[in-house]
């Protein structure tokens, strides 16, 4: 009888390890360890119920995981994209390389703005503006160099309001959201509009995000040899720039369906119409737009006519209160020293 | 100690158990059960060579987890393309309906030859003649509607050879590749000239890869609203057609790095760009060349000038023998009764 308990208790033991290791990485359920970085508060808890339904058999929530594809617009939603977005100040030194080489590159808006130092000018650029002096700084280079390139650079231009890289300065709480939505089997997505010859430099390594569910803006690259070897060049022109109306479209082309889950920001518009896609795909979805109103911790910015909050109202977008909603901002390793308080 | 080796047996068994767990899915040794459509030869062996060193660390042949990405082109790599590819026939009914709302569609050579039943002009054409048959029978329609009415059609049209839809015509032995190459840790791909919006209709059925792993070339979208709701409408026009020189661009926009495993055929010389990139990228890599030469089974045909297989020769890939490497060319279950012998 002792001889049969302690093999049963064992096996209970074993049994036990084995529902651990199975459920590992599971669905959490709702209790304080997933989104610690979050408030507790409604955006918080219907971000849970959404997720946690999602995840269950037979909920009217129910999404069968091939389908639960999230996506996020970059710049402004996973990072700070104050007082410029990151695609800009890392290419100070491609740009002007470029320019002595093609000296009518000076002539595009975005390039001339980030040649004088023109703050403003560069702060009222467009995705457009902002691709032109990505594909300056790339420009007749090729795509392997300058991936390895771009990542270097991009660790170590700071972000003048910070003095951190930009790759230093993700919203934790997000990238908490990421993983725990990849955690109840989401794929997660950036759809930015920087181009993709810059956000996948850093993707993997601040988000967690591998280049090949990274889309953006996209530079023309041109099959080539150099040295009896294939190679892609860069040819300095725009392929195709996403922003807006423009982001539907790049999703559907790289994914081939409308995502679930979908976040954008305030600020630019920029994410309303992938927003309403998502929102309107006929089954459970959700739209978390984030509201920049920290002044004391980040920025406090809006679109001047409140368009992005007036959609959320209308089409019910969550509305993500950085302020009241996240608890901490950004990595507190990190501890970036705002230079104005 | 009757209790204690009991109690250890039982750790022993569930320990075994555990391992069993562990270890399912992870690299196979080079045994009889792996590829097993392959004839044994120097083709597969060299196939299970590549995979099993780029799976093992301190291996010179090893390959990080991330870089394990295998590209696939599709229409005579991973399934039958004669006497046409598969985007053509299902599409007749579709291609009169949009000529009737457009008659302007007619001037196209690839939607005439459709129209007309011509079979040598429509096997005449190059890709950029597919996708304009694709993009009339597409147009004006939603991307919800096209993706659920294009899957039923593909399994409605047989092709006129085999009798049997495009569906059920995958090479076994390439689908066997697919599964090795995951079970291994190998992102797969498929790179098609065949249209995103026709291929991604039977991906997941017909070779396991989900439609955002899907490349190929693209009919233009356009964000809208129809009754309140956002959609994406096509527009007729082609965006980009990915062939030869076309499929590295693209490759390298979607996944953002070079292949390490890449597989084309003899035919219309489409691969050879592709294989030779992936060949170039410093560091191990394999192509392998599908040769055409099974009259019996399928079908023989190569390009007039030889151009794949010289390439194959002078960059170093492995071409494969329908006839000799494939014990079996498709499913034995779908029992293909060629009309002619």
């Amino acid at each position: 009888m002792l001889c049969y308990r302690w093999e049963t208790r064992h096996s209970v033991a074993v049994l036990g390890l084995l529902l651990v290791l199975v459920t590992t990485g599971r669905a959490h359920s709702d209790t304080g360890d997933v989104l610690p970085s979050w408030n507790d508060g409604p955006t918080r808890t219907a971000v849970i119920d959404f997720v946690t339904a999602a995840s269950k058999v037979g909920d009217a929530g129910y999404i069968a995981p091939e389908a639960r594809v999230a996506v996020f617009d970059m710049d402004g939603t996973l990072m700070t994209e104050k007082p410029l977005p990151g695609a800009v100040l890392p290419l100070v030194a491609d740009v002007k390389t470029a320019v002595a080489r093609h000296p009518e590159l000076k002539q595009q808006p975005g390039v001339a703005a980030l040649l004088a130092g023109d703050l403003k000018g560069l702060q009222a650029l467009g995705e457009s503006g902002l691709a032109q002096i990505v594909a300056a700084a790339v420009d007749d280079r090729t795509a392997d160099e300058v991936s390895v390139d771009m990542a270097r650079e991009e660790r170590a231009a700071p972000n003048p309001h910070f003095g951190q890289p930009y790759t230093k300065l993700a919203y934790r709480p997000m990238v908490e959201l990421l993983r725990y939505l990849e955690a109840n089997g989401f794929q997660t997505w950036i759809c930015s509009g920087s181009p993709v010859a810059y956000t996948r430099g850093m993707s993997q390594e601040v988000f967690g995000i591998p280049p090949e569910r990274v889309i953006g803006s996209s530079l023309q690259t041109r099959f080539g040899e150099r040295d009896g070897k294939t190679v892609l060049t860069y040819t300095g022109k725009i392929e195709h720039v996403t922003d807006r109306e423009g982001k539907p479209p790049v999703i559907h082309l790289a994914i081939g369906r409308r995502p679930v889950f979908v976040g954008g920001n305030v600020g630019g518009v920029g994410d309303v119409a992938m927003m309403r896609y998502a929102m309107d795909r006929g089954g459970p979805s959700f739209a978390l737009l984030v509201n920049h109103d920290d002044a004391a911790r980040e920025f406090a910015y809006a679109e001047k006519n409140g368009d992005s909050l007036a959609a959320a109202t209308r089409y019910h977008f969550r509305v993500v209160s950085m302020k009241n909603d996240w608890k901490t901002v950004f990595d507190p390793s990190v501890n970036p020293r705002p230079s104005a308080p």
